[in-house]
């Protein structure tokens, strides 16, 4: 099997977090002779910088020839002042959307050596280990037609549209119950059916798609009370699965139930299990270039890309069990230290990663 | 200044909470010379069982006629199979959109008798006093058009539309700026700029309405990073305003930071203040008609509606001088429970405040 991997550090953060990772990356492929072939390019504000354009084509092209993408993290204020279809989160939309990653995984676990972390109180939270399974390609973030005009009043105007349709809810459906499927089995499908005609579509298919899942439990919720049930009750939750939209802020909230989202990885997967990989946390730019960034993530991002895209599990328990020795360590960047812990700089805890693998 | 109010009890806990809200109303009536008149219909289910209808067009014109209005809750389960367009919700956004109830404020404020209720660590929400402005007549809640087809690959789809007109953005910002220099003189605005066409305009209107309030520190954040930070530090904000959909899920949100949403109010007011009051929670079917809901955030709604709709400030202030006080007594309704408390029903509850007042 191939194992072509197409490395995007990105902006911020997003080169001293990767160079981590690929080492660790380097290691575990020695260790356990994955075969695995490096590329490099750039996305986002370094792809602006390079190629003028946030995905130039050629990037594009390798991403398409890529058996996965590891990607560190995009943006930053250097191009907040740019042409708005240039702007680095730009980049990312396109790839997810060029290469139809429909299938976004962002888990939400606590950590037991991090508990502290977290603004919840300990009962709360302890143990908490959720999955979002959030819709990527489709939805209001590329719903046609958006508009911006001036109504004949002279009022300055703005629209966007929110699409869906039944094969897109499906396939999206159908990754959120096999992943239940191999965990809790419990599936929670959010969506606004008491308002939007695209969310009754939503419910109406979940609700077929079920019929194929009898060993899942399935529920629906409105979104509104779904922001409130991850406050309240979060550990009643296995798996959510959701919109774009909804999945940006259920998933962003979620992970900082944790309190350490400098731990948390995603996958974002086409049909066919191939994947493009990244932290949960952003680019950071106000740390930038210090040497004191989370690289854990994005190590995490590693191991989810070789369980998910290239199912080798035995490296990816490795990669899983090395973070959780050096958290035993109680070895701590500064997102995540706490009393009693040592602080480490980034490359530090790259370091202890690798030895401990 | 005439003070007709008009009062809708509503679905599920709806009666019982708002019998309470009246003894209290009533009593500062006769207290403070309020010249009072109310009067009663029904809206929601209530409404459908009466007259086939959510919202009949005799109560529409019943509720154009008062100087205020008075809502309980709407929905339950024993209308979920009827016609989507009859549900009680529909008559909800129906009295909002009719009545232009434009401007949604929904306070998040943890009472220190109640700090425990909370789900996050003390440090995290003691003296919590947030105010969500929300955008209520607007966005993708009525956005033209929706529809729902079948495509010719016979595959069904659906969409909803998200408009904003910058008259709409300019007068939710003024409530925004408003509601923010009268408390801590700080506005966040909610969008997704970074996606939406709507969320630009959006963006751009505030900043321009900011202009004219140089005393108020104007922020704008992703509503991803904003249902984040109302985790990891919810006491940073002070007022929130955003659009229709970022605040019914933030405002759900940052009510349940408190852990007693049982406990707050929400007003939708139209260009004059003309508003409709209600409390934050729903219509609880499932302890419907057993006397043991939590009547204060009915009985703090009445206290809303003297202050904005009527400037009755100190029967106002009295009203919540008297919630406070029980709360001090420590009689506390189920959901608001905690040990070495008294354990009240909704009547006790209600004779309690108006025992205070
Ligand atoms: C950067 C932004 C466009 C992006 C999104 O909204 O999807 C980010 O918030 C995310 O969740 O990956
Ligand atoms: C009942 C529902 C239509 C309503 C809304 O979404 O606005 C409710 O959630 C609210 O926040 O008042």
């Amino acid at each position: 099997m191939s194992m072509k991997i197409l490395v995007l550090p990105g902006d911020g953060i997003g080169p001293e977090i990767m160079a981590e990772a690929v080492k660790v990356l380097e290691l575990a492929n020695d260790k356990f002779d994955l075969g695995a072939e490096l590329s490099y390019d750039d996305l986002g504000g370094a792809a602006y910088d390079r190629y003028g354009s946030p995905l130039a084509d050629e990037t594009l092209e390798r991403a398409r020839q890529a058996d996965a993408i590891l990607l560190g993290a995009v943006g930053g204020p250097k191009w907040d002042a740019i042409d708005p279809a240039l702007r680095p989160e730009r980049g990312l939309l396109k790839i997810r959307s060029q290469l139809e990653l429909f299938g976004n995984l962002r888990p939400a676990i606590l950590y037991p050596q991090l508990a502290e972390a977290s603004t919840l109180k300990p009962e709360v939270v302890s143990g908490l280990d959720i999955l979002i399974v959030r819709e990527l390609t489709g939805g209001i973030y590329f719903g046609q037609p958006r508009e911006r005009k001036v109504l004949e009043s002279g009022e300055r105007f703005a629209f966007d549209t929110l699409p869906y349709s039944e094969s897109e809810v499906r396939r999206i459906a159908k990754v959120g119950f096999d992943s239940a499927r191999v965990r809790g089995k419990k599936l929670c499908s959010v969506d606004k059916a008491n308002v939007l005609a695209s969310s009754q579509l939503w419910r109406e298919v979940v609700e077929e798609v079920g019929k194929d899942y009898p060993d899942v439990e399935l529920s629906h919720m409105y979104v509104d009370n779904a922001a409130m049930q991850l406050v309240r009750a979060p550990k009643q939750f296995d798996v959510v699965v959701t919109d774009n939209l909804f999945g940006d802020i259920l998933s962003d909230q979620a992970s900082m139930l944790t309190g350490s989202i400098g731990m948390l990885p995603s996958a974002s997967l086409d049909a066919n299990n191939k994947g493009m990989y990244e932290p949960c946390h952003g680019s950071a730019p106000d740390i930038a270039g210090k040497g004191i960034a989370n690289p854990l993530a994005t190590i995490l991002s590693v191991s989810m890309m070789l369980r998910y895209s290239f199912n080798q599990v035995e490296a990816a328990d490795a990669i899983e069990q090395a973070v959780s020795l050096v958290l035993d360590q109680k070895l701590r960047t500064g997102d995540i230290m706490s009393e009693g812990c040592q602080l480490v700089g980034t490359a530090q805890m790259g370091d202890a990663v690798a030895a401990a693998l």
